[in-house]
């Protein structure tokens, strides 16, 4: 077991000098081990480790054997448009939207990329065109998933610019609205804002599903969109796989996102692929009690975790003095065939105090949030991630139940731990 | 066996239009068949099929189990710079080079890339910063690897800009030249020029060493640059992994290029390192007579085989009306203990008279290669990948010897087969 203390130091450093905890300043361990108390905390990012008690469980028998002349050459399937795309990953993907009934994948365009971050630069670049007038503006409602924003900007391109919160956003012409839903920071089930607001209807749309999945959320209908993203990482907990999708409606689209793809990287690791259409496989098995595998359904084990965490955080901020949480909406899920109530990847706390900063408050406790500020909110809000391993669950719950009738000395925050 | 067919026509449509046979416009099959002369033989991009063979001999003996519960997270080393680098692989890579000598891996961070494609942009965007006057310029020798151009210029970033032929570049201020030796496409030993040149002192230098293995050329010394790359592509013919890594002296850069692939992919497919570390320990063992499978050296094995091939070749030239090829260096090789000529992974094909275009030529035998055009040179050349499967070289050797006292009626050709 390594330590967590050299990761977190640079962590805490980077947080404090400008509140900018982004994920291009994160570090972590292989396996964090929380030696005490006293050490830091690390809950800023999405790492899904909640889900890897399920695959250890069995790991043998979900296990993946590549050979040493196996999948060698760039090329997968010359006579698909994403001609990187292993076709037994292609299949295992519309099997697996079939199994769950989270989108349609009939005459839809499937686009690999590494990680879903890799198919937003994708769809950017095929939405775009050189030589306009000025870039392209990309919006999302805030709160939004800090890396829209980074990942838009990091390079300033000429071809579309980062303009923030999609309720803000007035400009006539040609702009991109990413939808998140449920939403990464806040849970939130979303819809597409500028047109209703302003009647712009010179938008095209990206519809980021990384969390339309039965764990964290009902599934209340098979998405339809022209242009969706998925990862492999929150929906099976693969994240080190580096895996996304794009279920991707009109063919030039499809093919200047391969392009993108084919330029930026040369397509994506075949290994990664070749795993996820096993795993992805064993998920469908579990949810249709079909297969060799005799296996648990996996998001029925997902949900019941979460179901779990979100219970102990709810009681725990119920009784406090400083923090409070938002409801979620149930809804029949069609997969589980139950009332389900959306169960957020992250706690999406907010101060009591509309003066206080959030991630201030967590710092005291020695827990590393991300600040509502890169989310393009108020800093009264602080994201958790609550897909952690289950020792740094309990952690967090310690030391937010630690504040009751004590203080933190921290920032504006008055009081002691 | 998958037909090439419509994988072939994709490509010569792309061809024809606009002579940009780019990597962008590309397209293959898993396991290519030349069902008849008749097919077209895309020889066009650097697959390289031809070690595949070795690596099937005993593909059983070389190949890697991953469990269903492992390599879950985005994290493999939160002490490294490179948070996301498997230590195992960063140990393979510190043995390979000290195994062949060439490179200096002492005092330098590696940091793991999606291909060396990434690492690439990663260098550029640790190089620049937002708000200068204006773009740096990228520059690198003609005849040039044709993918720096799309890669420096596809997002119109506002940060570098692509300026093309370093011998034609006589701009002030800051730059950045990439020097690729051995050359892709044609194969010559380079040094950086502008600095010689110009006397500009304001560059920075990117080392692409993909080919300064021992199969390509005499390995005369340990590179010692600041900036290297080099890919798994090349130096032991598993593309499909994507997997380079880049040798950095200063932490600074390593940390920026860090941000870069945490920013465009959150880290690096943790299943292609885990494999390319197996595929590194064997050609370590292999190279050093260790290890309990008993090997052949991969590298004798390259060698050996490019080496027949350019005999083939250079008989198959010698007799031709219309095409010629240039001679390479011999030297020490270090790693080998013999004098070794450099055997380029490409053929750079030229027109014995200098207004034919060589790729029109090629195009007239149904060969796809690519153009000097695109590569900053004359069109009376044009490069051809000799790291294809063994039946592909036969067809090349086959079709070329078939010109001999023929003709090929195609573009300005007037010849006719």
């Amino acid at each position: 077991m390594v330590s967590t203390k050299s990761q977190v130091a640079t962590i805490s450093i980077e947080c404090n000098s400008d509140d900018k905890c982004s994920l291009a300043s994160a570090n972590g361990t292989r396996t964090s081990s929380l030696s005490s108390s006293d050490s830091v905390l690390n809950l800023s990012l999405g790492d899904p480790m909640m889900f890897e008690p399920f695959w250890k469980k069995m790991s043998d028998k979900y296990n993946v054997t590549i050979g040493g002349g196996d999948l060698m050459s760039y090329f997968s399937d010359g006579n698909n448009v994403c001609w990187f795309l292993e076709p037994e990953l292609g299949a295992a993907i519309r099997r697996l939207h079939g199994v769950v009934g989270n989108a349609v994948t009939d005459d839809r365009y499937i686009v690999v990329g590494t990680g879903s971050s890799q198919l937003f630069q994708a769809l950017l670049y095929a939405f775009t065109t050189p030589g306009g007038p000025e870039p392209v503006s990309v919006v999302s409602s805030a709160p939004y998933y800090s890396a829209y924003a980074e990942v838009v900007g990091f390079l300033r391109s000429e071809l579309y610019k980062w303009e923030g919160d999609a309720y803000k956003f007035n400009k006539k012409g040609a702009y991109i609205e990413v939808v998140n839903s449920p939403n990464n920071p806040d849970g939130t089930l979303r819809e597409a804002v500028v047109m209703n607001r302003t009647g712009n209807g010179n938008g095209k749309l990206i519809y980021d599903f990384a969390y339309y999945w039965p764990q964290f959320t009902a599934i209340t209908g098979a998405a339809d969109y022209d242009n969706m993203l998925f990862t492999i990482s929150k929906c099976t907990g693969h994240a080190g796989s580096r895996i996304g999708w794009a279920l991707v409606k009109d063919k030039d689209i499809a093919k200047k996102m391969t392009e993108y793809i084919t330029i930026s990287s040369i397509g994506v690791s075949k290994e990664s692929q070749f795993r996820a259409a096993k795993i992805i496989e064993v998920v469908c098995n579990g949810s249709q009690k079909v297969g060799s595998v005799k296996s648990e359904n996996f998001f029925e084990y997902g949900r019941k975790i979460l179901s779990e965490r979100w219970e102990k955080l709810r009681e725990t901020i119920q009784n406090s003095e400083y923090l409070i949480l938002s409801k979620y909406p149930q809804e029949h899920c069609l997969f589980s065939g139950k009332l389900a109530e959306t169960l957020s990847a992250y706690a999406w706390l907010e101060s009591k105090d509309d003066t206080k900063d959030c991630n201030e408050f967590l710092r005291g406790l020695k827990i590393v949030g991300k600040s509502g500020k890169i989310c393009g909110a108020h800093q009264k809000f602080a994201r958790v991630n609550l897909m952690c391993r289950e020792e740094e669950f309990n952690q967090f719950i310690e030391r937010l139940s630690a504040t009751k009738g004590k203080g933190v000395i921290n920032g504006n925050w008055s009081l002691k731990c």
